[in-house]
């Protein structure tokens, strides 16, 4: 199999390129992601296997680690795009990057019924790295389901892939999750940070599953879905500043959570 | 005292502005700093005292928390400019936001000669809102003290301020500080986060000041540093991802310490 060259900006495959890179829509309705980078794309090779498309810009290819990759491609019998830089650098977010990326499907799993394992519900998380880097130490926690609400910034958006490094595919990700029926049948406690209870994170036994509740970055968590959550808990403060970033909340209810799993 | 406009790009207080907006260079050498939006102008009227200067867009004035600030600004002697909004946008980060910033001087606290207090070294960080989490996650968790080397982001800048929140006016802040002889000297342990350490986090005695080293988002702490640390430890992870985000793994730190106390 040989490297295809496109040249033109016109070229049609070029130009739907441009609308899955601009655009969450068309990503949406293809069904398809773009993995950016040698990182996102090496990691996908191992986990998951081959892209629908491997793009790679022309200077590139002289990096050993992108010939590598798109050696496997071609190995695999994936289809690999040459653009001139030009043509690259409007695809991609990464400023300084090697010119990499793979158009993957999106993966869909199948949503559960009810929540019965350990997992992420987000309302409205807005800024792609908060939910990346949510996503990444859910991944690291050993919480595997992660559902976020509509309104809540796009999980297979290149932002979020990169903050993500990786995680989402050892994830399962359920975008546009209807949150409140899950937390009204959840199988296991619900629980939600707000920093207005006197509940702490602490004195919560964590040794079995629990779904745990985030929410928008100045709002916080929809005032119903935190009320139907089993616990509303606030993370103790020893400062003057009240608050933490979400992802700082859920890095420290996650793995608040795996110490007193390992502490068994 | 009235309310200076300024209607013209060419005003010489204007063009000060957009040097101060736009290059940390023009910032560092005036030793002055812009606070974007009502919740930091607001924080640092409180906390701090008056601004060098209130800039405001024409149309916020009709916001009632804007004009409370400008009100408060006035009665204190601060001077105030408006702006057309045409005007105003160029000056600041946030896109929908509230037309509000002020020009105040950048806090410069006397170094202390050796770590003696809890604090954070912060080894190259390059992410501005990575470097605002970690400062919003050690403000909320009673941790005073922040070391920044040179080639860590600048701790003034717009986007760090704002993914501050504030805590920059509750923090005793070093930028370019050499952190070498700071770990050499250090009265109290340094601990570093790394993956290649069986220690976990999990069996430090966190009940006295420590100081935390983190680093670089792809490259870690610099080799020689952490060797240098009096501890390296792991934050022991239950998933198949094996690395977490800068601020996510202060933010489990900062938690720990903050519950390793409160359990005391």
């Amino acid at each position: 199999m040989t490297i295809r060259s496109i040249t033109s900006r016109d070229n049609p495959q070029y130009k739907e390129l441009r609308r899955l890179a601009d655009n969450a829509q068309a990503r949406r309705k293809a069904g398809q992601s773009l993995l950016d980078g040698v990182h996102l794309c090496d990691t996908w090779l191992r986990q998951t296997g081959m892209p629908l498309l491997c793009v790679v810009g022309e200077s590139a290819l002289a990096n050993p680690e992108v010939s590598g990759i798109v050696q496997r491609c071609e190995q695999g019998d994936a289809r690999v795009v040459a653009l001139p830089d030009a043509l690259f650098h409007p695809l991609s977010q990464v400023e300084h990057g090697v010119d990499l990326l793979f158009v993957v499907e999106t993966p869909v799993p199948a949503a559960p019924s009810a929540l019965t394992q350990s997992s992420v519900l987000l309302d409205r998380v807005q800024d792609p790295g908060n939910l990346g880097s949510i996503l990444r130490s859910a991944a690291a926690a050993g919480v595997k389901q992660v559902f976020c609400s509509a309104g809540t910034v796009q999980a297979w958006s290149p932002r979020v892939l990169r903050a993500g490094m990786g995680a989402h595919f050892v994830l399962e990700i359920f975008e546009n999750a209807e949150l409140a029926p899950l937390v009204a049948s959840a199988a296991i406690p619900v629980i939600a940070t707000s920093s207005h209870t006197e509940q702490s994170l602490y004195q919560l036994d964590l040794s079995a599953p629990v779904a745990w509740l985030f929410g928008h970055e100045g709002q916080g968590v929809d005032e119903a879905l935190l009320a139907a959550a089993t616990h509303r808990v606030a993370i103790p403060h020893l400062g003057e500043v009240e608050s933490l970033n979400v992802a700082a909340s859920a890095a420290v209810c996650f793995f608040e959570q795996v110490r007193q799993t390992l502490a068994r």
